[in-house]
């Protein structure tokens, strides 16, 4: 029998190239939390399955994507498929720890869900949570957040923000049924996806009267500020998400971001999850039109699931680190993902190299040897595609005279360094 | 029915202050890595089951403990239970890897074993691997980024070495049968674990007679140096493990390590898959016992597992971040795990406070804010506890006369310091 080497659909190889611009991604990413104050978690893959398939875990849609195991001991497992479920149980299952609790976790998750479309069925989400903050502070912080964390990783991007309790009261106001509400805003939200016309099919198609489609599609269309909404609509909805909208927009204005956060009335997150606040960051240059990162509000969720009479109101955002990968790879040469700095190649010196190498990298330089048994041009060819700007070669002569030769890949220029400088001559052009 | 909040045995949450020191127990080995030229490498949990039960995978050990489960599809699947196969497989799947090729990859490997020695179900290996190398000079590079790593680390460490060929062959030059060598020496290297009087023991059982189990003694309590086997063993294993020896202590000669290596005649590092050197890393004051890194060489694996007639040489160092977490966390205090460096209180200033947490925070700062409704003695009891060094406290009358109050922690000390030179201030406390 040959074994077939191949990875599972929905499952991939990171080479070392992508590997590397996926770890500066996270990289950032954590240095930015740590300026916020956020602190890490970390929860277990395999998990108990009655946990994640708890009814106010992940809801029915997610169930039927569970990965489901037995193990030695016949216990029912499960594959962890988010991140909030460990959030709310580490929440529940550590009476010492303080809210507000502010943590974030990047980690894997697995769902057995179509792959037609791209989805993965292991990919990695990438949280910060606060809970405890009834505040829009608690948003406010996020937001800044993220602003922060796309500077820092090079990309002009805007935040789109809305209020869930706004859009709901002013579609019950528009005569939308309170059964049909969450559908319509589900549809609501698929504009960019599908368009006007298909929004309005699956409107009808739910049993939406045409007039109140209209009006739907009329008010938003005229509506483009928190204020048009609350002169226009007096259900307490709309009033208590237009104040919390005015206490937002409060927080958010000392952060002088200008166009930097919009508010868009139709923008829902599509998750029936949220009670509050919503929003999504996308690119300005808009080459990747879906967000590239989003989060809101949740004040329900946790204690729900931990079955808890108190409350814990909380906020999240979500990165998308595959979409940040992607619009990244988009600009070749902006992040360096070269395999090191300098490429050795000894010529019958083996230990001599090794000591240089040795000594180099405890002074911080990032060199590659060449361990194997290469040809000098084979091994200059490798440092040219791996886009290695300086190449050391030791001969025995060099050797002997207490010398190596550096070659400029750039320009091809070589000249002969003595060995005691050498460190000094590299820190120059590094 | 009462939602029950529990981790499956075996695994475990990491909270903040844990992931903390891993996180940078993680984020110290990686920098180390790149200064050696090793690149990151990302391959998924989920696996086909055939590939990771292939005959010349994991072996029969293994088998017993890998958590299979079955997709929606009805396919075969397994957790990986260690990196080295997707190593393997990653090494055959694609064409144009070149060789030597060298990556690390650090993640989540699983196995359902028993848990009573504290063993987890679910944990992290941190593993660097050379493929194509023949020349000891691998295992050097290896050895010294170990050594790098762990001065790195704050750790004081010395590598113990060996060749299982010159064992190998002593061994059998002492009379032991073939068939009973890989007993043999995995009897031996328990003898830190089970002492000498349980080694003879397992020996006699395994069915080697009384004078073929004292020459072992006596030859090993003997022979400290390479050069003892040399002149009395003429058996071929001796002669090529004590040649690969010699070579690979010309390399670490150069290293300078001084008593930072130590050759070990006994040294066999348990799994049968080495062909030739083995390394183990140990901390110098012995206050852990086992080691805290180790790996050899393995030329036969991937070739095998690859059912592949080219050959593949390959050194591997696995580096054991558990252990390495529980030898720093008895360092009190010398690993930071704070929450950030400031804790800033807003008294019914908020949105001043976010203005100013984000202008630090843009500065580099690591900023936490007081986002709950405490009572300020409550928020300077959570400062403390968490050892953050500087609180900044804004009332409506600092806010006023453009003030906040800074107070630091040790001393209690408290000052108005000017909002615009805050900045200032703190570059020069932190």
């Amino acid at each position: 029998m040959n074994l077939e080497l191949r990875n599972l659909k929905g499952t991939r190889d990171y080479l070392p190239a992508e590997q590397q611009l996926r770890n500066w991604i996270k990289n950032t990413l954590e240095a930015v939390f740590a300026r916020y104050g956020c602190r890490p978690l970390e929860t277990p893959i395999l998990c108990h399955y009655d946990l994640l398939a708890s009814k106010y875990a992940g809801g029915e849609e997610i169930l039927k994507e569970i990965y489901r195991l037995r193990d030695q001991g016949d216990r029912e497992l499960a594959l962890r498929y988010d991140l909030t479920v460990p959030f709310a149980r580490v929440i529940g299952m550590y009476p010492n720890l303080r809210l507000p609790f502010k943590r974030y976790e990047i980690g894997r998750v697995f769902r057995d869900g179509p792959v037609k479309t791209g989805r993965l069925r292991e990919f990695i989400q990438c949280d910060v949570d606060i809970a405890g903050v009834r505040s829009t502070i608690a948003e406010a912080e996020l937001m800044a957040m993220a602003l922060d964390a796309f500077a820092a990783l090079g990309l002009e991007v805007y935040i789109s923000y809305n209020n869930r309790k706004l859009l709901s009261g002013v579609l019950l106001s528009l005569g939308v049924g309170e059964d049909q509400l969450n559908r319509t805003i589900l549809s609501l939200d698929k504009v960019e996806k599908i368009g006007s016309a298909g929004v309005v099919e699956e409107l009808q198609a739910s049993g939406l009267q045409p007039a109140v489609i209209q009006s739907i599609f009329s008010v938003f269309q005229e509506g483009r500020q928190r204020a048009y909404y609350e002169e226009r609509f007096q259900h307490p909805l709309v009033r208590e998400g237009a104040a919390e909208l005015k206490e937002l927009e409060g927080y958010l204005g000392v952060l002088q971001a200008g166009d930097g956060v919009r508010f868009d009335p139709l923008l829902a997150r599509g998750l029936e999850i949220y009670t509050g606040t919503v929003f999504e960051v996308f690119l300005k240059d808009g080459r990747i039109k879906s967000s590239i990162a989003g989060g809101g509000r949740y004040d329900h969720i946790i204690g729900a699931f931990l079955q808890s009479e108190a409350e814990y109101p909380a906020v999240g955002i979500s990165f998308g680190l595959d979409v940040i990968f992607t619009a990244l790879s988009m600009d070749e040469g902006k992040v360096e993902a070269k395999a090191a700095d300098i490429f050795l190649i000894p010529l019958g010196t083996g230990a001599a190299c090794l000591e240089i190498a040795y000594r180099l990298r405890r002074q911080g330089f990032r060199v590659e040897m060449e361990l194997g048994e290469r040809r000098l041009k084979r091994s200059l060819d490798y440092a040219n595609k791996e886009g290695i700007p300086f190449v050391l070669i030791l001969g025995a002569n060099e050797l002997a005279k207490g010398e190596i030769k550096l070659r400029r890949m750039a320009s091809g220029k070589e000249t002969d360094v003595p060995l005691d400088t050498l460190a000094e001559t590299l820190q120059e052009l590094i």
